[in-house]
This record gives structure tokens, C-alpha cells and sequence, in this order.
């Protein structure tokens, strides 16, 4: 018989919209490889060495590394859900739509949310996070350091400061940060970093490289409760990524390989030539946007180099540009989200994506389009 | 630089264990097909032809399907968090080690958790059913159809039958059956059913597929509670996979397309054709091991042909034997799990593994190592 559906064809994508990004053919290869069994002793040597490039990329030497097996934001509920109990006080700082993401799932396990908000675009002080927790102490503090819906780059040093100081843990989500700016776990003093693969690590979506430092281990030993959550249980994860390897579920191997090829190209590259070159590109992407009279919404000062936020100027059909870069050039970026909803365009230059040919391409096809 | 680890280079492996089963050529191939947008128009073709596909291997019709992006424990939870309300009693056959996990699940989302047990390697009869039910009412029945841990198959028609007039949802666990052997959803009346990709599909380990029936949705519509789980949460995910395409987290691309690619494959076959193929190879196995005086553990009356239990003979070293095979055949089978450790093999033939040419390949290997 034939099957209804044709042989997968789909047309192709310059992707520079907010993830997923350019997947380098390395890593594409790597997908195609025969797999191995998830118990297979190879495959175990191959969970120990993502688990040790994971601390590379993090900078967090010692740092519990698991590639958790979902997108992202399974990251973020596994963050969540392996640090929270019934009633915990947990302060979630919020100035674009994954803070409020963060609040949503927080609730879901019971904690006691506080929050404090800045407007979208902006970032928070020390003294902000400081008086909140002066008011109202927490158990976590989390904070989005690179905020995929609005472009804004929240700077992390010094808040870590302020909350160990408050003796909360930092829980960081670095989703559109880690492989592209430095996280600089172990330095900055995070005790709980999640990302995604399909962002600056250029890998497929699927897999969600989450860290957890000594005390966030201290912690999460001392629980009360089991966790009300299985598949995300991170009590249960770190006998499956630990020394013991018991059986919890059965790791999406192809998905391991990929990630595991992305991680040797950011080793291969170095942190700080790659970091460069997103600085770079982004400048170069920032020049041309003002040469087409594009303004930037977020200010020099904390804009992020992976992703950029433009706002719409007025009289401009915001989906009707994006219709057309896509049509006419096959170029994705995205629009606003939430609040931001046909407000701006989102342009990402993240892992393999941020490479000059692209950024002009994008800057030739935007001047065609907007001329 | 250089990375500290080597290009990807794993051994070549015959994977007849409990899963992941080979994956077909095609199906890799199509793994390092270039990336679409989560959001590009195409992909959303791509999401409904999946759907689509899913429909016709659940053979549900009338169902609503969505590859949730986890592992098949994750299509356990999703399909348990998002019709489990606080207090809700839910009766759970147990059999086997997956049974167990669901009432560790359907625990940590506060259901009121009944059970009932067979000896591992048995199942249960309708009447069984109806007595627990008439001893106290349930809002979900949960089984399993294919055990994993034991290699048994459970049959289904009169248990729903029962289930039904008793009131309550029928939820099946098919991880190890779909596409493998009939779970012909809509004419048995499953009404939740979740399985994983890396089985009887034969793509690799990554993605659960889940459907829904009518009596499901009418169900889930009518809830009264957040469900206590974000990233599992159908009433989101039915807006992501619905027709409104909500974005809700981002889909595992290429895991996607590798899926399609599996369905495609299973639809070319046709399911009489490929439920035949998996019976007279799985036949064929059982013949070989007759040969060997192996004893298979589950009697033929509910054996299931995708994973056969194998007693271990007295006085023959369980592990040394799977270590000959892998060491000097490159085949992979398991042991057992819980209960079962140490005590039994389990061999699967599922998918592209389930080929005459692998049934000979380890009845050849076997007889050499216990000879």
C-alpha cells in the first residue's frame, strides 16, 4: 500500500526567530545514527560525557548536570517542581511572559508565590530583589536571565549576592543565554540553571540541559514530600544520571546524540570566541536596523545579543512583513508575545543561526520589504 | 580547539530488547532533515498529518491525538495529571511494574488510588474488574494491555464493556502494543490510551503519542480543578494541537518528523499486515526457544508476540549470557525488572526489529553461548 502523506519535504528555512535556531549538519548527522539501547554500557559512557560538557557550557564544575527529557519549559517545571513543597514562599520576578510562566507552574505545586514585576523590556536591581525578600522572606528566588519574549538581558551578580544573603536559593532560567552569553554558573553563585537545546546550543528541541550547584543538592536531599510530579522528579532523575543509573524512563537517545555533537561544536569553538561572535553578529544585525530606521525596544545597556526585540513602526503590518520575509526568502522570525502581540518582531541570532551572511540576508530582504 | 570527546561512534547493536526497537533507515533519515519553525504554516501541515496518522494507528476515528513531547512515561502522567482531580478515586489493575507506576503517579495528583493484583505474568478477567468496581466506584479504570515487565497481554473488550457500565473512563496503557498488535481503540471504547514512540513504532525514544475519545474530552471540558501539572496539562496542549495552535511549549521537531516518517511506514504496511508480521516472527522465536528448552513465562493463551518473558533456566548465569551477546554479537535483550530481576530475559521483536533475519541471528547466538 502508499501511505496518504507524501515523503517529508519541507521547504527551507533561514530560521532567526526565538528558537528553534540553524541546527549545524553536524549535529543533523548525529540525529541520523543508529541507536543505541538507553541501558547499553556505551551509551552510559555517552550520558557521562554530556553530563561533563553540560558543566562546560554551564561553567559550573560542580554542578549535577541532566539533560532533562523535554523542551525547555519542562526544564523550568522540573526546576519548579523538584525545589518546591506545599506552601513554600517562592519570589518570581517578573518582566516578561516566562516569569509569568514561572508564576503559573509555581502555583500548581502549592508554593506560596510573591512577585515583583518591572515593565516588559526592563530588568530588575539588586535593591528590588533585596526590599522584596526584606519584606517577605523565600525559600527561591527565580529570575529569567535572558527573557525570550521582550530581548532584555538581566545582568546576575549581584542579585546572587543578595540572595544567598537572604539565604534563598537562585534559581536561573538561561533558556535563551546558555551557549550564546556567559551564565557563569559556578561564579555567579546560581544554584539552579535550566536551558533548552534548540536556542543558543543549536540542537533540535526536545531535551532541556538543567544544573544544579551544592546547595540546591542539599536541599533537594532534605525534602519532606516526594515530589508532586513523576516525570520531572528530580529525586528520581538523579539515580537515572547518577552513579547508580536505575531505570526511570527511557532517555530519548537520538535526541542525546544530537545535543551531544552540539556540545562538542561549543567546545570546539570555545565559550569566549562564541560569546564573541554573538556580540558580533548582533552589533552588525543593530547597525542595520537603524540604517532601515528600525529601533531596538530594548536599551544598549541590557539589550541580549541572542535576541533582539524591534518594535513595529507605525503603519507597518507587522504580520505582513513576517508573511513576506518567510514567502519571498524563507526567513522565520516571530512576533511579539502576550502583551507585545503584534507590537514587535523578534529576531534571534543564536549558535549556528549567528553567522554574517545571515544577518545580511535578513538586513537585504527587511530593506526590499519595507522599501 | 579540539573537544575532549570524540566524533559519535557507537557500536553497531540488534536491539531485541524491551525498546528502543531498530529504527528503519528511512525514519533516521528523516531525523536530520533540516529544521522547521514550531510556528512555520508547514510544520502546522506537519502536526495535523501526524494527528492524522495517529488517528489510524490507535484506529480511533473519532479520537483526539497529540505526540506529547516526552517518553511513554510521560504520555502515563499526561493521561493520569489531566483527568485526576484531588480526591478522585481511580482503580488500578496491577500486573506488573508499570501498574506500579501508575499508582505512584495518579498518588502524587491526590487520587483516592485503589488497586487490585494479579501475580506478575498473569492478567485480570472483567469479573474481576466488576467486583472491585462494585466494592468501590471509580472515576478511572487504568491497565496496561502490554506489559512490559512481564511480556503479558491483556485482553480489553469485556473489561471495557464493564468499565463502562460502571460509569467510569477507560485508560490503556499501550507502550508496548501499538502498531505491534490491535488496540483498535474507538470499537473496544478505550478512552484515554498513551504509548511511546521507540517500541512497536519503531522511531526513536522521544515523543508519547496520546489520544482522547469523546467521553475524554467531555470529561476533561468539565473540570473543575487546574491540572496540578503545566507541561502535561491537556487543556493546554489541546489548544497547542487543537485548532487554535496556542503556542504552548516549543514541539521536538525533528522528533516529529521522525514520527511521520514511522507512521508512514506503519501505514504502507497496513495494520492487518504488520500485527501478521510481528505474530509468525514472534512465533518463530517461540519455536527457536522451545529448541533450546527455554520456557517462555506468560502461556500462549496471553502471550504478547511483541516481548516474550523468558524464564532463566537453574544453574545459567542471567547477566553472563546477555553480556556474551552484546559482547560478541552486538544484540541487545533485558533482564527483568523488579520482581522479575535476575530471574527472567526479555526479548522484544517490535517494529523493524521484528524481521525473520533477527529471530535467527539470536536463536544462532544464544544456542552458541548456552551450548
Amino acid at each position: 500500500m502508499t501511505s496518504r502523506f507524501s515523503e517529508l519535504n519541507p521547504p527551507a528555512r533561514l530560521l532567526l526567530g526565538p528558537g528553534p535556531s540553524m541546527v549545524h549538519p553536524r549535529v543533523l548527522r548525529a540525529m541520523s545514527t543508529p541507536l543505541l539501547g538507553h541501558l547499553d554500557p556505551q551509551f552510559i559512557v555517552l550520558m557521562n560525557e554530556v553530563q561533563d560538557l553540560l558543566r562546560m557550557v554551564f561553567e559550573a564544575p560542580d554542578a549535577l548536570t541532566i539533560p532533562v527529557s523535554g523542551t525547555g519549559s519542562a526544564g523550568m517545571e522540573a526546576a519548579l517542581c523538584s525545589f518546591i513543597e506545599e506552601g513554600d514562599p517562592v519570589l518570581v520576578c517578573v518582566n516578561g511572559y516566562f516569569g509569568e510562566r514561572m508564576i503559573d507552574m509555581a502555583m500548581r505545586y502549592r508554593a506560596e508565590v510573591h512577585r515583583i514585576d518591572v515593565p516588559w523590556g526592563e530588568i530588575f536591581t539588586p535593591k528590588q530583589i533585596d526590599e522584596a525578600l526584606k519584606a517577605q522572606p523565600a525559600k527561591i528566588v527565580a529570575i529569567v536571565q535572558a527573557e525570550t519574549s521582550t530581548g532584555a538581558l538581566q545582568p546576575l551578580a549581584e542579585v546572587a549576592e543578595v540572595v544567598h544573603r537572604h539565604g534563598a536559593l537562585f534559581l536561573v532560567d538561561t533558556v535563551t543565554s546558555l551557549g550564546g552569553i556567559p551564565v557563569k554558573m559556578q561564579e555567579v553563585g546560581i544554584d539552579i540553571s535550566y536551558s533548552g537545546t534548540q536556542k543558543c546550543l543549536s540542537a533540535p528541541p526536545g531535551l532541556a540541559p538543567l544544573a544544579m550547584g551544592p546547595r540546591a543538592m542539599d536541599v533537594l536531599k532534605n525534602r519532606k514530600s516526594k515530589v508532586a510530579n513523576w516525570y520531572l522528579d528530580m529525586t528520581l532523575l538523579l539515580k537515572y544520571w547518577g552513579p547508580e543509573r536505575t531505570y526511570h524512563h527511557t532517555a530519548p537517545i537520538s535526541m542525546n546524540y544530537a545535543l551531544r555533537e552540539a556540545l562538542r561544536l561549543v567546545e570546539e569553538e570555545g565559550l569566549p570566541a562564541r560569546f564573541d561572535r554573538h556580540r558580533r553578529n548582533a552589533e552588525t544585525l543593530w547597525e542595520g536596523l537603524a540604517e532601515l530606521d528600525l529601533k531596538p525596544l530594548v536599551p544598549l545597556s541590557h539589550r541580549l545579543p541572542s535576541l533582539t526585540t524591534v518594535t513595529v513602526p507605525d503603519g507597518v503590518d507587522e504580520l505582513g512583513v513576517r508573511k513576506a520575509l518567510l514567502d519571498n526568502y524563507g526567513i522565520e522570525i516571530a512576533g511579539g508575545l502576550g502583551a507585545f502581540k503584534g507590537k514587535v518582531w523578534r529576531i534571534g541570532l543564536m549558535g549556528y543561526s549567528s553567522r554574517p551572511e545571515n544577518v545580511i540576508t535578513f538586513l537585504g530582504a527587511m530593506e526590499r520589504i519595507l522599501r
